[in-house]
């Protein structure tokens, strides 16, 4: 399973795009949450951090935001005010939050910000129905505004919320195959984190003055971004210190996952990628020396490489899309140095 | 668990508003559960019956289309084109299989429509996923148009579904509740059944050239529709013939449902109410001659008769909200037609 990107990954405080999430968004959600009762309110007020594990609030959002953070930044450097982008970054995270809570209930984990995963907390039944919720918040967010632009948001949110679950479809297929090519490695990758985060970027500049072409090429700039960014996380599953990474040594090889390194690796071919699909494909636990061996191979094998390069190339793609847009200089700004620490991280 | 209302009980074929979704849903609901890739295109077929459980297209499907039969006519009674309110009548449709798909994961229940249901057949994480995908195909299918009507619309299901969520957590706390009253059993089932029925109604009438009330007194008529049908259920559920209700006799109260004839009988206190609560209380497995004493003491303390005049009085209040509304002639005694059919019912 892929960990999704805002978990492991802390975003520099002094982003102007992560500062102006942090300041709209936790007012906007808290309010869309209380609109849940009881029982439903508590749940989806917990995975969003806006109540602690009692019930108390907590005044505050546990997430990065970072999908907000783009949002506001493609308002901005669309010509558009950030204010009018709230509903639309709001919106996303509340469909990001709700995939978390189900793709944990699908991949078993049991725990995410350091704390117990909705369904560990409280249980299936509830944790599906806290993820029903939180979609349905989500697309309410959106549509509080009643106008012809808001209903063209929605389709676009609504498909990206279908390619996220084929996305997702894909991931859970991979536990079951043998072996998986980089192709569909970066497919899974658009589906289940580039969708989002384009969606995200294509929502914030979809009520700016600006052509609306820029907002499909902001929506590909972010698709771009974020198959690089999954890509990067691929490679600190396997090379990361744990001691900043905070998972433990050849935690995603021990799971056997089918990363983008072995993909890469794979498709070498030869005796050290053939040792990797011999290790790959036994049932029984690995080894301290497996791991390390599995590690050495995957890197002989050109596997880091190839990833780190098809990051850097994603991101290339990403920047190509909207090269020649008039954005607004100091919103541009902001999505450069979000991007960039966002490639060049430890963890 | 409450069974959804369309589950247990057939509609004559005769009826005009179902006749029209018949022809007009199914091929619009092929299109868009096609917009997904294999495997989830598959199950969520599968669940609309679309597909066989081998995966063959069926040409046809498997539900009874009566929320989208209520579309169809509120559109026509408020002087709309049934045409026109299709891709509300699919994503009411669509919601509705996301939330049977859900619910039989948090219910446990194996069979639906005679078939093993999804997370049975396939899995609770494609069970998941899949209703997550209806979701998103609902919206998108609502959001097909872009204008300022539609933005309304979505803003009117997406609360819809928040709604549904509510009444389903309700009905899962009913469980671990030792009893209920009939004014909790009212909420749980306007929230499970009279929310989307509403919102069926409502959004039929949204893109007519009647008055905007039209619409908001239909989303109420609607509303009181699904609670009545709710109650008769629940009348079925104990008194039914098991012939032609197709449910082993007593089934509900083997599984010391909560329902309204329980719950106004246990309101109407005394002994027998007393002996009932005692019986409810208990763990072990109820005898056949268990069930049969609570069937007459639940008769006896005025449950069965409360029940069924509440659903009177529910049908009353939802005529009574459209009553001065000029509304199509023909499509009023086509919602005639439907209520009555639905409320004189033995299955």
């Amino acid at each position: 399973m892929n960990a999704p990107i805002d978990v492991v990954r802390p975003v520099p405080d002094v982003n102007p795009g992560v500062l102006l999430a942090r300041r709209l968004l936790p007012p906007e959600l808290r309010a869309w949450v209380d609109r849940l009762d009881g029982e439903l309110r508590q749940v989806c007020g917990y995975q969003l951090g806006l109540y602690d594990e009692d019930g108390r609030p907590t005044g505050q959002v546990i997430g990065k935001l970072l999908r907000p953070a783009f949002t506001l930044l493609c308002s901005a450097a669309a010509g558009g005010r950030p204010e009018d982008a709230v509903p639309a970054a709001a919106a996303i995270e509340l469909l990001h939050n709700a995939s978390l809570i189900h793709d944990d209930i699908m991949d078993g984990d049991t725990e995410r910000r350091h704390r117990p995963t909705v369904w560990a907390r409280y249980g299936t039944s509830l944790a599906i129905l806290a993820g029903d919720a939180l979609i349905a918040l989500g697309f309410e967010a959106l549509a509080d505004r009643h106008d012809a632009r808001t209903a063209h948001s929605v389709a676009v949110l609504a498909r990206s919320l279908r390619l996220l679950a084929g996305g997702q479809d894909l991931d859970l297929r991979f536990e079951s195959e043998s072996t998986v090519t980089v192709h569909e490695c970066l497919a899974m990758m658009a589906g289940k984190t580039g969708v989002l985060l384009g969606c995200a970027c294509r929502l914030g500049a979809a009520r700016s003055p600006a052509p609306p072409d820029w907002a499909v090429r902001l929506e590909g700039f972010g698709v771009h971004l974020g198959v690089a960014f999954q890509l990067v996380d691929d490679v600190l599953g396997i090379w990361g210190d744990p001691a900043v990474t905070g998972k433990p040594v050849g935690a995603d090889l021990r799971a056997r996952k089918k990363s983008a390194p072995v993909a890469a690796a794979l498709a070498a071919g030869g005796t050290g990628p053939a040792r990797i699909a011999d290790l790959y494909s036994g049932r029984e636990p690995l080894t301290d020396q497996d791991v390390t061996l599995l590690t050495e191979l995957i890197e002989e094998a050109g596997g880091r490489a190839w990833t780190l390069a098809e990051a850097d190339r994603q991101v290339s793609a990403a920047w190509d899309l909207i090269d020649d847009l008039d954005l607004d200089g100091s919103a541009r700004a902001g999505l450069g140095a979000l991007t960039a620490s966002l490639m060049n991280r430890d963890h």
